[in-house]
């Protein structure tokens, strides 16, 4: 059993509105084990929906198409629908009843146009809207069905997950269903992922997706199967070769993201960062606390944009800033070190560098980013220069710096 | 001239990636008078791609597709399109030669499977990519046209921008533009700024959309027209009367942002700020210095976290702490004065609030956020709850204080 999705609206077309539609019930089907084939997307014209359905028809037994509902007279959905398949619009006196109700307990009488709303194709079977005017319908012909949904977003994800999924169960339409298992990489680029683990077979009902992602490459391993835990047996021979061939570089699983996982190690040990920022100037500390709870962890930064200031509140000497300049290693070392010391952590990071457009030289591109460590016992340094616009190099700047005191931190866990 | 969008990647048929390079293809090619005629998604299967190219060409005359142009072998596009046109694959040496550049400025050797990158159609015209190592490439046959782009979003931007659509204008292909003007306001929900300006009448060929995005709405007028000139005319009349009822509300026009403006009065004064941040935590300085240049007029800013690093690096009084509390106006008058002296700035904020999920009271509930506002001739403070995820409050905590900071530049202006 395969998919089509169809979202009709000449708002999705001109590029006003994303089609967030089609993505939730495309991984609502999924989920069912039923696959889609195809997504579609037509405006509001008679002859533009008509195809659409009739593709739809030709690639899969189910479709679900979303849009054009309302009560307005650019929303054709129901009368092409009905005129393509031969059946008169009939009255549906229970959705007519609910439309009133609707009006009447907001205090506002029914507008004529809303009564059209409650005419459905003869011999649907129609799917109560709470949330809204206009209900979900259902129509099978010869072996072949569409569910027709509004395209507000919550109105349709009710009335797919209430009305449509328990239709496909009813009719035994539903497949195995499809797990996930995620794991998620960083400091590699897609292309070294591949090369290390491109060849590793695939157990029978797994698949594999490399999901790169501005730095981070999350690898998808999928497949449908009775259950969860079967699921789980298929996949880890794979995920095991995989973790043993991407070692460190293998930061987390599922939706965790880097500094929760860096959280979740100082946490354990009651340990504490700082921060000291130049070319990311907060974005670093920014991220760190997008983790709920980070207080207890993340003591604080300083944003040290200009050199004085680096001197001022970090104490970066300024003979480092004349001999080596502010994006240096040394420059780097000295601000984690000052912000160690001031803000009383344990591990402190520095970053330095040069976001662009201007300000690269040909000793020192634009996206060359410097990066200092310090914990108690040492002070350390790393360069990187990354290829992309002023946000795209910190963004990266930022990701690197997480992934290096992720790195600083596991090492020393191995050393005890 | 129409077009049709296709977008090719399993991922979005499984409803784990949401499809907006087609929402941004398609508002592209609206901007430049071709209209979309169908979106299309397919996954990564040889007939599916070929079925969506075959449909497009039956449509119109012109048609981009977006991904499967990576270098993994799950990446197909470049390989079905060539055997599908009939067309051999040949090296495009100054695609290969940039690629390796890319490895090489990185200090990274290139993959093997990197190669495959700079293989393209015979005939192919390529478009060099910047920001990654898939370039674009256009395809003529027999009067029809495709595009391909990789699906990573900034580089398929990248590419559409600065290689297809001069190639459509190159080619005759745009149509009557459609020209757009967007005043952007800060300060006033959708349904303030629609009470103030929904009764206005609109021009002949000028439209009106409301386009609000947390605590921002952007007031987007549009129409197609022979030129910009003639539709400015138009619109010009709707402008004054919504400039008029907005008042300094509207804080800019076009893609302009509010750390842009800042930033310009700032600049155009010779004058510099400061930041100290307890809830945003850094996104302040970060948002700030998205502006390339920044530097010029941003001194730095501390991210105090942790209440003892508020009064080691912002001086704030632990009587006041005590007091009042880490979330109140006196702290964040206190935390604005302190980073104003200590990082010599002509003006400075102070942000502390309360961004949850935790840490609310029934005075102080999630959402409170404090803001101080610190000139050589003043001290000031004001309070803002925000309803909302931890992301949201963080969010809106930086709007409100870069908005903060615009109103009191604004009205030093008006003094003089």
């Amino acid at each position: 059993m395969q998919a089509v999705v169809i979202a009709i609206g000449d708002e999705l077309l001109a590029g006003k509105t994303v089609n967030n539609n089609a993505a939730y019930l495309s991984a609502r089907l999924a989920l069912l084990g039923i696959p889609v084939r195809r997504q579609l997307v037509v405006g509001d014209r008679e002859d533009d929906i008509v195809a659409a359905v009739v593709e739809a028809r030709g690639l899969a037994p189910f479709a679900v198409a979303t849009g054009g509902l309302g009560p307005t007279n650019d929303d054709l959905t129901l009368g092409v629908i009905s005129r393509w398949l031969k059946r008169e619009l009939v009255l549906h006196p229970a959705t007519l009843k609910h439309i009133e109700e609707m009006f009447a307990r907001r205090g506002v009488s029914m507008p004529a146009v809303n009564v059209g709303q409650a005419q459905v194709p003869a011999g649907a079977r129609v799917l109560r809207n709470p949330l809204g005017t206009a209900p979900g319908i259902i129509v099978e012909e010869e072996g072949w069905t569409l569910a027709l949904l509004p395209g507000v977003p919550a109105e349709m994800e009710y009335l797919f997950d209430h009305g449509v999924a328990p239709y496909l169960e009813e009719k035994g339409y539903v497949g195995e269903r499809v797990y996930e298992r995620v794991l998620r990489c960083v400091g590699l680029p897609e292309s070294a992922v591949a090369e290390r683990i491109g060849a590793f077979p695939l157990p029978p009902g797994v698949h594999l997706a490399y999901l790169p992602h501005a730095g981070e490459v999350n690898l998808r391993l999928w497949g449908s199967a009775p259950n969860e835990g079967t699921f789980r047996e298929r996949a880890r021979p794979l995920v095991e070769s995989v973790k043993g061939a991407l070692g460190i570089h293998v930061y987390g699983e599922g939706d965790e993201v880097i500094e929760e996982v860096v959280g979740g190690i100082l946490s354990t040990r009651g340990e504490t960062v700082a921060v000291a920022e130049s070319c990311t100037a907060g974005l670093l500390a920014g991220r760190i606390t997008n983790v709920s709870g980070s207080s207890a962890w993340f003591r604080g930064g300083v944003v040290a944009y200009a050199n004085d200031v680096k001197e001022a509140l970090l104490g970066v000497a300024a003979e480092t800033l004349a001999a080596y300049g502010a994006v240096s290693e040394e420059t780097a070392r000295e601000m984690a070190a000052g912000v160690r010391s001031r803000l009383g952590a344990d591990y402190a990071l520095g970053v330095t560098g040069i976001a662009g457009p201007t300000g690269g030289t040909a000793e020192k591109p634009v996206g060359t980013v410097c990066f200092g460590f310090a914990s108690a016992g040492e002070i350390t340094s790393e360069k990187a220069v990354f290829n992309g616009d002023r946000a795209f190099v910190r963004h990266r700047a930022v990701l690197y710096a997480l992934d290096l005191l992720r790195r600083r931190l596991l090492r020393k866990e191995r050393r005890k």
